[in-house]
């Protein structure tokens, strides 16, 4: 007798897809399209933040997804996808919290630079840290950043170090990043200090607010942008911090505003953006699950991730 | 003296027009235009469900709607709509439940074949009991389905009966429509499996996703689809299984997805289709309002069963 | 040792630059572009409410707002706004209660008639009083009000005197306010009883309901009855009943309504009027935080108050 | 084919056994053992209160509760009571609010004296109005009062009128009742100003705080205030503030604190109350259900109420 | 380079001793003390319940707690325990459900007789069927049940079948359990029917009610429950209906009641009980995790089957 | 006119009684009986906190609490205490925050010893930095722990430094307190580790868990901690992790466990201590209000401040 024998399986959800890589499994990275990696930190945010939880909620929230997409006609289950797990982190040292995120996207460029990365934040302070153990695995590269935003991340980094407000500055003055290569859209008033934008003018930074950028329709402004990007860049990181969306569709982005992105309008734009052939890289931050109401915002977290991804696989049917 | 008297009603509500039908009043139901019919069954939910609450949901939250309509300068009133009740339902035995819920529908097409039913659900297995039994009082018709829902609910009964997956495959297997006469307006990526997708293409099911639909623009779907179905059809069954709209829009819906439908959008669609002369029946599925915040998607679903009646109101007017 | 000097502000927020106004400081009101008064009064509103609690919230919720509009690279802290604190209200005497906001609004015209006034209720039997206040201070002003509210608030009073469902016509039979003076834009089908329509017919009220000005296009609406009403009168009073919003974008606005107003087209709208040269005040009412979900009612209130302040500082600068 | 024929009842329930009294019954009031009364009145509360909506969370929360006690082997059901519904309120007036309270409670015993009235508030300003109807039905009587308080409510009236800090001050004051037949059970440490012990003192009150009737037994304090009250005056009239709740137990009631009664506690004192003979009427206040979490409160309300007329019952059975 | 490899385990938690078992592990079962197994069904309750999500829920919370019980300085961690995984169910044939459960059992009894079975439930009609399983295993054993419950759960069969309402009375009408070896402790007045209580008497059922045994004292109740069973029966199951909880420490349990039993109280009953040497199988039901606040409902049934276990343990050491 | 003028204060409240302490006013410290910190530092908890969100909660909270204790006829408010602000923290550097909250306590013991100080956390990390502080003010004094808590906090600190489940261990090994000085009441089974519970044992730590001080009744158990420290040491710190409240009351501690201490004990045990002549210092600790429910467990924390104070009222009085 057998009580709980699984089912065949008809319908592929996400979790029979993305399959988790144990620390022994690291030769076999080969096999990758994609790989997804957790970075649960969040105790590096300003305000106080439990974004920390959502790499997990990710992976529960995915079993409810299946892996067809009606919409393209596409099945994101012909990528081979892999979970590389959590980077660790310390309890009070941030800064090795923060070298943990760099090495392990040098690990993910040196055992297989042919997957395509998407790390699971945490908050957006990652970023900074993950676009330099990209460049230090590709010093030559020139990257361009595609940051789906309400903010510039533009503080200084003397007052209270690499936060989550700061991720931006950090790489323009590594000089990892050029200002001119770096695209923000979303960017809403009254969440933004006149001094940041003084600055983002003076790095030559481009940007769009979200009120603007509705007048002109989501799909243009990321149409453009990809342009421009496209041909001063050599690669293109997506960031999408989920506080970009309008306060009625993202209760478990705290810093979501009235007036910003709706649900369509992200899931559009980030699909557009995973089709481009230099974009090599994405993260999702700032999505605190513990502040979600009936999961909506982890839900639609882990939509971007495949709306993302379907563009990527659009790019290899060409 | 008197502390309770009531004052005259100046500005009726929902509840002072929809009138209870007892028992012994069967004989009167000639009299209405339309009548309302509670489907209090969810344990034949997949996932758990408390849809079994939302017929009494509904009539709590009616109270608060007046029966006029500014946008159209309509009053409901004018129509005369009875409560049936609730169909009784057995705890431990489905089969029973469905089978009531079926004799249910013959009753109303034999006492009165005039009325405009009106099924407040419950899950979405009660369609294809009511469809049935549609289909049973009028052998002769051919009966069309217009259906806004995420989902395809095509999965197959050997598996697990009929459940809230399989409506539509139900009354496809059993001959009671066919396939070509199936509309199904609001479909979403990554919640139907590809196998469900090429069974509806098998049999020539006709459907649109949100994503699709939203750039074609809601209006002119359902008067494409609604002038499709009045060619081939005699009668027309609006399905509106609420998790089709979007999940800022519909926490009451559980299964509701990231860039679902508006309710703007749902409540123009509804309108419309109630509007439609061969439209001969509704129901409203899949709303758990104990799931709910704010009683915002119970609110929603009564106004979706308000915008079908002025539909109604307004193919009597022309 | 100090643990608790302050930095310099760097990112000056709302709180930082709206002035708390001791009693004693009156005589410096001269100097204020702007002065908010808060209405601490929602005994007199129909439905139980909270809406008292408002002006508080909005206090605390300000503090994450900066003072600069990106939008518009404009920076409201050029503008001098002084907080004048809360009406002060009786606990069982709600005549009291209106007396006081009379009396608050002509004490703020006769001590600085150039500060425009912005009102933060309680619930919309305030606006009465308010405009009253006004009109005894400006008795050969024609005065006329752009509502934005889904429902005409054209009650009768004497069956439950001045409560929020009465102050247009409180307005209206007292002759302080003309009807076709009177610009009514949101209102909702199904919440709103014939009657009121009709008397708003019967004194030529203007009225548009939401699914007509979505149609129409939100910006478009606002900018003909401002036309029309520039013509008209001498000065344009705003109210901003909350519950214009849509149900799914205004949790804490109770009696918001399936197919409202989005966000967007609220904080457009406000923008828009509130740079008319006539407009000479604007009151927020019927947001109950205690109903709230995430804050984001307040903060979208919040929101609504600085795009009015842009809207008027954009008048400035032509 | 009758599809919601009633079964049979053979577990009867509270709704089945407390039965409406239209206005035109009135005349058969006097078959009844005790009379239930709505008081729907909270615009009367010093804090924002929606505890006017208790009467109606009450009527749908007893629907859940059978008529058996089986911890005494006794049914209710054997007590003969209506529901008179709701003492009508006006919106912007409370004083006529409080004249029609006292009407109502004058009217029950003009019409039937011999009806044990139960009524559900509403705020505190309740009972100053109740009992002042009862002694003016009945001035020859001496009228004690049992509280269940974390508060004396003996505020000032020439402040802000009769709400819900002022009833026993408003009785003491207005003569109706004397000081030394007041007594307070449950007031707690930090909720009570100075001021009002020092008037509880110079008035004779009786009181004893949560925390010494604990270490007391709550039996034990009950048994004695009704053994002194039993000798002193003719009748004894309950009233029960919610609040009096130990703060994990009672959400419902916004002012519950830390290390207030405990449930059992309370159920055990109302029905001691409940079972002196010379207890002529009982009032449950500040329970404000939409604060309530899980409909707690609210079912410990309704549960108070049939503990109450458990002790009415045993009390008819010596 | 390895980002997450996984620490030494020093503070062994519940997740890391307590082992899931694949099917084609079950030669292995010899080894095990207790099994667990999940019984997710509830489409059998009487009103509509989220239970089948509770096995699932229960894995997720015992994350957090260790193995240790600091109280009897006793490490659960010495019994090898295994997690069988879900008892496979049906979604539209409640009896294919039903069979499956018993069947569940039976296995159990047949390939290791010497675990200690634990299910988790599930709704409270499962303990029937788990029952008649170990039954039929055990033909000749007489087994007495010790229940921990709100209710007498002896409602009539032949209205709506085997549902939570019937399981006691299914056991006695099939002559699985004779009435007198029936010990229901923590019955509640008011939620109870008269006639259960009669037909109880009937059949000689023993029970308690939460205040009489409150009064008497839980852990003298629970030691006299035992002893009268020990000296009657072969073996005792144990099933704990998590509603006996107070209402206040059970949100998870919709059917919890004002004076219930409070979780203290709950913790050292349930130890008792697994410490007698005759009680062979415990289950939890009727805790709903989609209703429960802050998860506290789950935690606390989690932490009673640690202090069952705790309870065997202890029997073990003596 | 005047509307907002004050009134006078007849019922003084926490808020109009505790003043906020200016940087120019620390000469005036002399004058202060008590001052209070607050230390909004969670970044350094193991699992993602909010409790930083804290201090604010309290200030906000305690407007609600007037200064009398009626338990004791004793008004706080003939104590001077000061509010004396935050402790400065830094966002991505832990160390440095640790720093400021050692240096805060030696300002305090430096410019006024004679106040006693009361922390309000924050996560448990700070209270190894206060104790930490106040040794090195007074190098000579033997400083014993007075703890409530579900946890040892004797986590290994080579782990991941200084967090919130270390600083007892801390405090062992850096010898500024000596094992058997630690007194821990309030224990949890299921919650500590078997290697945490023979550490204490080795360094002589005394501790009793909760189920057993509940046996021998917490307020013995606290006599009796307090007498044998009375014995030992020169000054006693008390700091109560609000975790050890039982689930059921408090939310807001998300550690808090099913069975763990009810609000009246903690209530009494604090008061106790406070009388105590050689306790000098307290803090409360993990409360995270974003996790609490109807502020429930921040209310009782507030309680937990002004029973201690009670305590220390007590103590001059004698
Ligand atoms: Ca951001
Ligand atoms: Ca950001
Ligand atoms: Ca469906
Ligand atoms: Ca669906
Ligand atoms: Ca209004
Ligand atoms: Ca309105
Ligand atoms: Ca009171
Ligand atoms: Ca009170
Ligand atoms: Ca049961
Ligand atoms: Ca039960
Ligand atoms: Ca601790
Ligand atoms: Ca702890």
């Amino acid at each position: 007798f057998m009580w709980n024998t699984k089912k065949e399986i008809t319908e592929p959800k996400v979790h029979e897809w993305i399959q988790p890589l144990d620390d022994q499994d690291s030769a076999k990275w080969t096999h990758y399209d994609a790989v997804i990696l957790g970075v649960p930190l969040s105790r590096s945010s300003i305000s106080a933040s439990s974004a920390s939880e959502n790499p997990e909620a990710f992976r529960r929230a995915w079993k409810s997804f299946t892996t067809y997409n009606l919409d393209e006609d596409l099945d994101l289950s012909e990528l081979q996808v892999a979970d590389l797990g959590d980077v660790r982190e310390h309890v009070t040292d941030i800064s090795i919290c923060h070298d943990n995120i760099k090495e392990a996207m040098k690990a993910i460029q040196t055992h297989h630079p042919d997957s395509l990365p998407i790390m699971i934040g945490g908050d957006h302070s990652i970023t900074a840290m993950l676009i330099k153990g990209y460049k230090e695995s590709h010093p030559s590269e020139r990257i361009g950043i595609l940051q789906l935003d309400t903010h510039f991340d533009l503080r200084d980094l003397t007052d209270n170090g690499p936060s989550n407000g700061t991720p931006i500055r950090n790489l323009l003055e590594s000089k990892v990043i050029n200002g001119e290569d770096v695209y923000n859209i979303g960017l809403h008033g009254f969440f933004n200090a006149r001094s940041l934008k003084q600055y983002a003018d003076e790095v030559g930074l481009n940007y769009i607010t979200m009120k603007q950028a509705r007048k002109k329709g989501i799909e243009r402004v990321i149409h453009e942008a990809l342009a421009e990007l496209e041909t001063k860049v050599d690669k293109i990181y997506l960031t999408v911090d989920m506080d970009v969306l309008d306060i009625s569709a993202g209760p478990g982005a705290p810093a979501s505003t009235p007036g910003g992105m709706y649900i369509h309008e992200l899931l559009e734009a980030v699909q557009l953006v995973g089709a481009s052939n230099k974009v090599c890289a994405m993260d999702i931050v700032c999505l605190d699950p513990t502040k979600d109401i009936a999961n909506a915002t982890v839900k639609t977290g882990v939509h971007v991730m495949l709306s993302f991804l379907t563009g990527y696989k659009l790019r290899q049917e060409l």
